[in-house]
């Protein structure tokens, strides 16, 4: 089995080695990890989960309570927003994710749905806070003074449509560092707004502007001719190469099976591989079946060059609206967002 | 004359002394002066302010025309949001001013609101957008990657009713370095909403969400039992002690003319002095007439002690709806608003 890959370890935030991916489903001690605050240690007996805000009555349930509620199992890819980031030249802040910082589980659990059900939502109802257990002093400035917990919004329309709140995963209960007991999985979104360590959601009649979604988690969105701070929300079409790795050394004169994974927030439609720095573009054959909202597994048989050189791999996505990515990254992402088309410099010999 | 005081050199902020503080009117070249970006060369004869979004019609106006539209002359006083932030310790980024970044001028131009009236402001309007023509990077991350020019919105309730498009300052035209040839004059609100070199207006039906109001003049609000960015608006009440000054030496046994002024989003109500360190507080005299968003001069004629000793003074105020300053910082408002009473430490010799 192969190590995670340490970015950080206070808070812990480990990265599955996206060179190993072999599988639709990711393992779940190969599941990246991403922390902002230590992993807080939770009381399973008195633990409830809480609904507040605009909605009928406050509702609280029990684990046990959420367990008898209708059951789904769905298979979502997470994708942390800084996945790539270790591409960005100047180095910008944050950790230094390569490719794995996205994995992916079978998630089972209660749809949100059914727990706002209970609440009652009311029709002022505009955004849906998540607050998780975990808490600490924010890093970048502009921060509050104190100690915050994490917490991150959707808009009401989609918690009612296609959030699960999940306490297994991969059919094995949720481990301490991937949320337990309660998390939140919000398919087709960046792996932020999947808040876990869940424990209290405030339905709300305005925007939340919270630290996680203002300071961090935020870019700059064109508009009236200027740049708006704006949520990161949904993924971005890409596509990465789990094989070959970046620097690797490829037989010449032989086939060689390039593969790896494309996602996106819609369904993807193609995967492209150059074989030559991005002048030419074979069509990648896509593997398996499609799931909503989980990566795609791809591949394409090569034959290497006969004469020894170096070659530039890159690998693109298409997803079914005809949105596929740009050569070129851009600057309003800030520090998040790395779907631009990264080439894989290797050397045949 | 006294000098003003240098915070900045590039860009320019230059701050009021404000010991010499003497009358209800700032003399212009005494003002303080607060800029962002370079000064921007404009060109008279072809600048033209334009009027855009979510109106009737896209209006764009001539200096002259806008100097035959409705004339009001008005007193407002003008507070930048980092007034004191000298005071912080430990200390903040910013410019470090003092007391001075706080001044009052008779400022004659257009209502806002015969501009709007023109373009015809369409009901789903909620923002209003005044951008300057002064530009450059942003400082502090997260910012855009670019350049942005300076802008900062207002609610159209707001633009509606009490927003004066100034073209004099004291029955002078504006000067470069105040804003020549039009600037905002947002009364109530602090310094960052009167826009400088204001050459376009977007009217929208969204919170505008710009650099100025986010990583920028924004404060962190309670909501939901969490924090939410918001953008500074109104100024808090507040007085300062022009004289004496910090470490002054005044004579025993003698009598000492007391003063300063105190403004607020509302109007002024009372000025208190403590001459104790706070134990307890005796009742200034109001100066001069109330003018609506204009700060009010006070005084004290105070009898100094018979023995030398260093005495602490603590000036308060209080608006028309009982409200105070708090006796401390409230880290909420981060680098901005520094509102709490301010010890003046002096020597009684």
């Amino acid at each position: 089995m192969q190590q995670m890959i340490s970015r950080e370890l206070s808070p812990l935030n480990l990265e599955f080695p996206f060179h190993s991916l072999s599988s639709e489903i990711t393992p779940n001690d190969q599941f990246y990890v991403r922390c902002h605050f230590p992993i807080p240690r939770i009381d399973l007996d008195s633990f409830r989960l809480t609904i507040e805000g605009s909605v009928d009555r406050d509702v609280s349930f029990s684990l046990s309570e959420i367990r008898q509620l209708p059951k789904v199992t769905r298979r979502v890819t997470l994708e942390c927003a800084g996945n790539g980031r270790i591409f960005l030249v100047p180095q910008v802040k944050g950790a230094q994710w390569e490719m794995g910082a996205v994995s992916t589980a079978e998630w089972t659990g209660t749809p949100l749905s059914a727990l706002l059900e209970l609440a009652g939502v009311n029709a002022n109802a505009l955004d849906l806070i998540m607050e998780g257990v975990d808490q600490g002093k924010a890093k970048e400035p502009p921060a509050p003074p104190g100690e915050i917990r994490y917490s991150r919004s959707i808009p009401i329309a989609k918690a009612l449509s296609d959030v699960l709140i999940a306490y297994d995963m991969n059919h094995e209960p949720l481990s301490p560092e991937h949320g337990a007991p309660l998390r939140a999985v919000v398919p087709r979104w960046f792996g932020m707004a999947s808040v876990k360590w869940l424990s209290r959601i405030i339905v709300s009649d305005r925007p939340f502007r919270g630290y996680f979604q203002t300071t961090d988690y935020a870019y700059w969105k064109p508009q009236h001719g200027a740049l708006v701070q704006t949520p990161l929300s949904e993924i971005q079409i890409k596509a990465q190469i789990a094989s070959p790795r970046a620097r690797e050394v490829v037989p010449r004169d032989a086939s060689y099976r390039v593969h790896g994974a494309a996602w996106g927030a819609c369904e993807v439609s193609k995967v492209e591989l150059s074989l030559d720095g991005g002048e030419t573009f074979q069509t990648a054959t896509l593997l398996g079946e499609k799931h909503a909202g989980a990566w795609r597994l791809w591949e394409y048989h090569w034959r290497t060059p006969v004469k020894p050189r170096s070659v530039q791999l890159i690998a693109r996505a298409w997803d079914s609206h005809g949105r596929t990515q740009p050569l070129d990254r851009d600057g309003n992402w800030g520090t998040y967002v790395i779907c631009h088309a990264l080439p894989i410099e290797i050397t045949v010999a």
